[in-house]
């Protein structure tokens, strides 16, 4: 039994009902949007009988972000990718992928699983690469056999690039940069060897058929996504998106969960047609973007290019944002990237969540807009999405003014007034000095 | 002589011949949209005799920044600032403003204008305010003449805060933070102590004067800007639009050119319909906008949250963006937060420039995709927004791939794999054989 079939079959499960209550929505309302496929609860029920708590990615949710971390075959150290995804969630990562390449990829990912309390995805084709000499090495039985290995480690939802037809290849040829995702140039590769139709393809029923023993939740992998501004909306990345839409219903009426990944780059003007897109061709089926970037000449700030185009995708009704570091393009991210990028995706979610009037959504900004009237920094910290830097950056512009010749320290003791402006210019100051002036009138 | 009258007599000016050079336009497109009031070139003619080099503000035109630079009370170095200036001109800032509230304002300011060649801006009341003990001791002579002796030394464009009317001050009762410009606040001050009308709207006329002199551009304050989201959009806010409608129209009846200053903190989904009021109250008179902000919870990180609304304003019509720093909330900026804010909305105009479909404006980012594509790491790094950034980082990962265990440094010498996935995992890599498999079938 999945969540999906439970859904279909009206009932509520333990899971909807937690969910309905974070969301603040009622659980029948949850259990109708599970059934419609317009929301996932990516829970394995071995991962859920250890220490998951169960959230919900949809259209009708609070935007969800995801990290990913892993080693590659360049730089692996097991024990600090464990720390960087603790740091991920402590700053409030709601999903993390494992997207591993190099040495102890099983080893990594168990761990991982085990030690966290948020859904884990990833792409079972790394590790089935990471095995063989070369990926045309690879039989159906191979990638089979990993993903219900996988399955019964506990991973919550797989990225798999099985709407990547043969046909689709050629369509690259016009691109500036052909195919970015690893899955997808990997498939490619295989199918141009062995002259054969997409291996993931071919065994979808199977597939499914593992997914649901466990219920794991489908991640449709989008294998053509555009790499760059260039590329975006062609036929390539559409054409894809078209069997991504019938593979959706496939794998629901086999009993899955299904959601959707999407690019990538694309201009901001077409972000909103990609997501109306994705969202009529995939039945609301929840969209997982990348992104995406919308500018390609900021590498060292693509958290910021990036999260961009994640509010204005959420906005339009993407699901999952999947997020982006300051090292994309460049290498892999360290702890402080994980950092940045986290909290640029926070960024992104909450604003497309206050832009979409999801409920209490603006709460926390309207208390923050309290504390900074009434020169609450405490509090203003405490509500901050990043509290420590804020009072970081807080505690240097003080102590730097408190060194200053023009500082009226002793006067202003309780500092009721803003670090930018000082006591004469601070507006807010004013506007109380001014209030006070008209109600002596 | 203005560049406005100059345009509606149809001349074509040497400044804006050498705008529409630079912006891929005709000259004579440049002299009909200054004429129609949509574009405006902020050329002091004592600045445009030194060094300034002129530009174009407009809709039809680049999407421009702004850096604010300037001391405040609490803490002034007059050559650390001028450093700052430099550093953000480096990074690409269009104009600066010098929003010096401390000691030394005049000093600083004739040194700006004297060693920088993009407009420079300032808010004239912070000098008064800062000689008086009180702003409710200020007259409007004291006004006038500090508007007219920062004319004289060559200031390009000015905000003067004069469509906030006294009978708007109540709609702030409403409001979580009250008034939170600078130059709103001590202006609403003054009208509560003297009982008077705004003093800038009383002398508008002999204002636009001086300003025609020097051909100043103004820069209409919006002195009730929302401060948090909840005050967005609001009827203090719309009240003032309303004004600087009336006041754009006077001003370019008198000769004068004129842009508009926007909010502020604005939810994302408020944003379009901001932009389109401003356009259709103020005649498509350039909107200057603050950001906005859309989510009020990330203290620390308000480059990210304000370059996000700072896109969308762009691409719906927003004509300048003023950069916000890491720092915005917290204290004033250093020098690498000036190179944030900085890069962070030459992103924000790029990206609105691409969606906007401007001249050129994708030609970069095509660039980058061919050098990624090619691993031409060289390439990649001067067509960066900050190279050194994007150096920085790439040397960081791959020094640390070439210290760990697996890397196969000698086999790859020439690193035509990416270095976040490394040679196996490499999907540009992988894209580049599959074409050889498929040219050799």
């Amino acid at each position: 039994m999945t969540q999906y079939i439970e859904s279909r079959r009206g009932h509520i499960t333990p899971e909807m009902v937690l969910i309905a209550e974070s969301e603040y929505l009622e659980a029948e309302f949850i259990r109708a949007e599970v059934a419609a496929g317009r929301l996932v609860i990516p829970a394995n029920k071995i991962h859920l009988s250890k220490r998951l708590i169960p959230i919900g990615i949809g259209i009708e949710l609070r935007t969800k972000i995801n990290a990913n971390l892993g080693n590659s075959e360049l730089s692996s150290d097991c024990n600090k990718e464990i720390e960087k995804v603790q740091y991920a969630i402590r700053y409030g990562a709601d999903t993390v992928m494992d997207l591993s390449t190099g040495l102890g990829i099983d080893f990594l990912r168990q761990r991982i699983i085990d030690e966290v309390s948020v859904p884990v995805g990833v792409v079972p084709l790394y590790q089935v690469c990471e095995e063989l000499d070369d990926i045309t090495d690879m039989t159906a039985k191979n990638f089979l056999d990993a993903v219900e290995h996988q399955a019964k480690q506990g991973v919550d939802y797989m990225t798999i690039h099985a709407a990547l037809l043969r046909e689709h290849i050629r369509y690259v040829d016009e691109r500036l940069t052909g195919i970015v995702s690893r899955g997808g140039s990997l498939t490619a590769k295989w199918m141009i060897a062995h002259n054969c139709e997409n291996p993931f393809y071919e065994h979808f029923d199977e597939l499914c058929e593992i997914m649901r023993q466990y219920d794991v939740c489908w991640s449709l992998g989008d294998g053509l996504r555009p790499g760059c501004l260039h590329d975006a909306s062609d036929k390539a990345q559409f054409a894809e998106l078209e069997v991504m839409g019938k593979l959706a219903e496939r794998a629901r009426q086999l009993g899955c969960q299904v959601m959707i990944e999407g690019p990538g780059h694309i201009p901001f003007d077409q972000i909103e047609m990609n997501v109306r897109r994705q969202i009529e061709i995939c039945n609301g089926a929840p969209f997982y973007v990348l992104g995406p970037v919308v500018c390609d000449i900021a590498p060292g700030y693509d958290h910021i290019t990036s999260a961009i185009g994640a509010t204005m995708a959420a906005f339009h009704g993407a699901a999952m944002l999947c997020y982006v570091t300051p090292k994309e393009h460049l290498g892999l991210p360290e702890m402080e990237d994980v950092r940045a990028g986290v909290i640029a995706y926070k960024i992104a979610a909450h604003a497309a969540d206050v832009a979409r009037h999801r409920p209490n959504a603006r709460k926390k900004d309207d208390q923050m807009a309290k504390a900074r009237y009434n020169f609450d920094w405490n509090e203003q910290f405490n509500l901050s999405l990043d509290p420590d830097r804020a009072r970081e950056y807080y505690n240097k512009s003080r102590n730097k003014n408190t060194n200053c010749q023009n500082s009226n320290k002793n006067e202003n003791e309780n500092e009721n007034y803003c670090t930018m402006c000082g006591p004469k210019f601070c507006a807010m100051r004013t506007t109380h000095n001014l209030n006070q002036l008209r109600k002596n009138d």
